[in-house]
């Protein structure tokens, strides 16, 4: 299998953009992310996009069109919450292939406007199977909270670990122009916010944003053309599980991270304690916290301790979420895993916001549908 | 790039399935194709999957739960009426980069469902640009009626000429039980019957059917497992075109198609006259028609002449829908590409329902989105 590089990233705020919307998004995207290539880049010379959507927004010929690129053969990716990093996956394919040698990655979506909210609601009815999650009320706080309900009974981490992961990732994000919660908060506010769903209080919640996140991937034989400095997918994985909750053994424990995660090492050769920076999904806090397991960052049931150290804050052995997280950016699904990878691409680069020192390996994790699919990619920057 | 062969192909028959869920096709699909797996297909071996349909319609998660393979990686691929050959592509991708030995490709969708129509006229709504062209009604039939409106009067095809596409489709589709429309019609019905859009009439158009199709491909060191007939993934194309009609130059060809084509037939190293048999999408009569000429199959404004000639009709020259195509069969899109390979694989290994004689070579074609969007697989069978 030839190797692929990320050779371009960028990608608009995550916000309320009410006046904007795919085919604006798209375009912000791609612009930064064109801007972004060293050596800068032809649009001709892209051979094949996929493109991230929760759903059919306007077609996959809408982003050929809005870009300008009617020619370009595009295919839309839809993976639930990890739509960005499966459509990594697939383009990484199709290069390695050789049957393309430089693709677009690029994910959006618009969960602010009111249609697309309607949209939502049903789309959450769709992805749960009929027979009865939903009738129930399992949407995606309330499916959730009974996981990290029942890791918070078993384990010896506690609500104030929740509100851990939340300062920490407010922390993070309050430097990052691209968030929509660019602030900071303590933990009082954390552990006194209104209740959403048991255990989760408002700040345990990531917001809803639009926005856009874009990469370009390269074939080994041409990343010279395009950078000195090349950001390599060393892996990637995608990893399901049962759809519902009756069929799940064990609420502490998400196996399709750890099914996507086995795959993504695999691939790369390489162990949890070769990640010198994550980006993880941070949907709820609760999940990043047993992410931390499920990725081999931690021992079972002591993914706390990696909190109470700060080792998963930035300055810490592993920073977690230096971009703020989907806690402070939301959670744009098509375009979520896709921005994971640009701030990773930044960090690898030596060029973050919240610049991890020396970075040299990083991870993205998405998680969803709703606890049913992960997608995993691992990138290696140029070394510096 | 490594070789891909289709080791297994089946489909459900496309009907109004009002009893059954995309949760009880898809099983049907799946197991008819793995019975038809020579050597026998262990679930186990299946390393990832495909799924093609419309949109979500219970998340990627549904289908591993649906077959018991709860473990199985899956990527839900949409691309609107090109959706299933586009997720051969992808899958083909993947197994010729050497990530995966054996894939799944599967695909269904339920448009007779009642909620599902709501969800089809919202999602018509969605695939075309909001700007203008769906609120003035260019909704399949009518956008694909101004094509062949114009078409009519460019060259010197006629209503007749369509009226025979559905004729032949029919004499074809009565013969196969998979068809929700199995019986023959006259001329003198297919060109009295009511009027839809014009110059569509009822006979010009497909029924909106439910259905599911699958196809396991598998990489070439491993094929002799499962088969010593193989059929072989010659070659794979997608193509797109603007989404609006105002950014089309001409309306009496679809670039879309000439591009998929142009990208199917050079990664095959074959041309449009290595073809034995094809499935070409005659969502209406005069797409069939018009793509004769975008498939390279006749010279331009010369299509016609293959019906005149019967080279279209099974026993002709180059059989084209001997399946009975989408206009006896119906479209579900997520399936229809598929269900179209499932039909080659057939002919290919001399078993189809309509065979034709010593079939070597044949192509699979979607166009959709409305017309924006093209994939096309290119597959070549054992030689008898």
């Amino acid at each position: 299998m030839r190797r692929v590089a990320v050779v371009g990233a960028g990608m608009t705020p995550f916000a309320e953009h009410f006046a904007l919307g795919i085919g604006d998004l798209l375009p912000m995207a791609f612009a930064e992310c064109a801007a972004s290539v060293d050596k800068g880049l032809r649009v001709a010379d892209i051979d094949a996009a996929w493109f991230g959507a929760l759903r059919t927004t306007d077609g996959s010929g809408i982003l050929a069109e809005s870009l300008g690129l009617a020619e370009l053969p595009v295919t839309h990716i839809e993976n639930s919450c990890a739509t960005g990093n499966d459509a990594v996956r697939n383009a990484l394919y199709a290069i390695a292939s050789g049957a393309v040698d430089v693709a677009l990655v690029i994910g959006a979506d618009k969960l602010r406007e009111t249609a697309q909210k309607d949209m939502l609601r049903e789309w959450e009815s769709m992805t749960r199977h009929r027979a009865w999650d939903y009738e129930l009320g399992l949407f995606a706080p309330a499916g959730y909270a009974l996981h990290v309900n029942r890791y918070l009974h078993e384990s010896h981490a506690t609500r104030e670990h929740l509100a851990m992961v939340a300062v920490k990732n407010h922390r993070h994000g309050a430097r990052n122009p691209k968030v929509r919660l660019p602030f900071e908060i303590t933990m009082e506010q954390a552990l006194q916010a209104p209740m959403v769903a048991d255990p989760f209080r408002v700040y345990d919640c990531a917001p809803q944003s639009d926005g856009a996140a874009a990469l370009v991937l390269a074939a080994e034989e041409v990343v010279d053309r395009y950078t000195d400095a090349p950001v390599w997918v060393r892996g990637v994985g995608l990893g399901l599980d049962s759809v519902m909750l009756q069929h799940r053994p064990d609420l502490t424990t998400f196996p399709a991270t750890v099914r996507a995660a086995r795959r993504a090492f695999t691939m790369a050769g390489l162990g949890p304690g070769d990640i010198d920076v994550a980006e993880v999904h941070d949907y709820f806090t609760g999940i990043e916290l047993m992410s931390y397991e499920d990725l081999g960052f931690a021992e079972r049931f002591e993914g706390y301790k990696l909190l109470e150290t700060g080792a998963t804050a930035v300055g810490g052995a592993l920073p977690v979420n230096p971009s703020g997280g989907l806690k402070t950016k939301g959670h744009p699904p098509g375009a979520t895993g896709i921005a994971q990878c640009v701030e990773l691409f930044e960090q690898l680069r030596g060029t973050a916001v919240n610049q991890v020192d020396g970075a040299r390996i990083g991870l993205a994790h998405n998680l969803g549908g709703p606890t049913s699919v992960s997608a995993i990619t691992i990138l290696e920057g140029p070394g510096r």
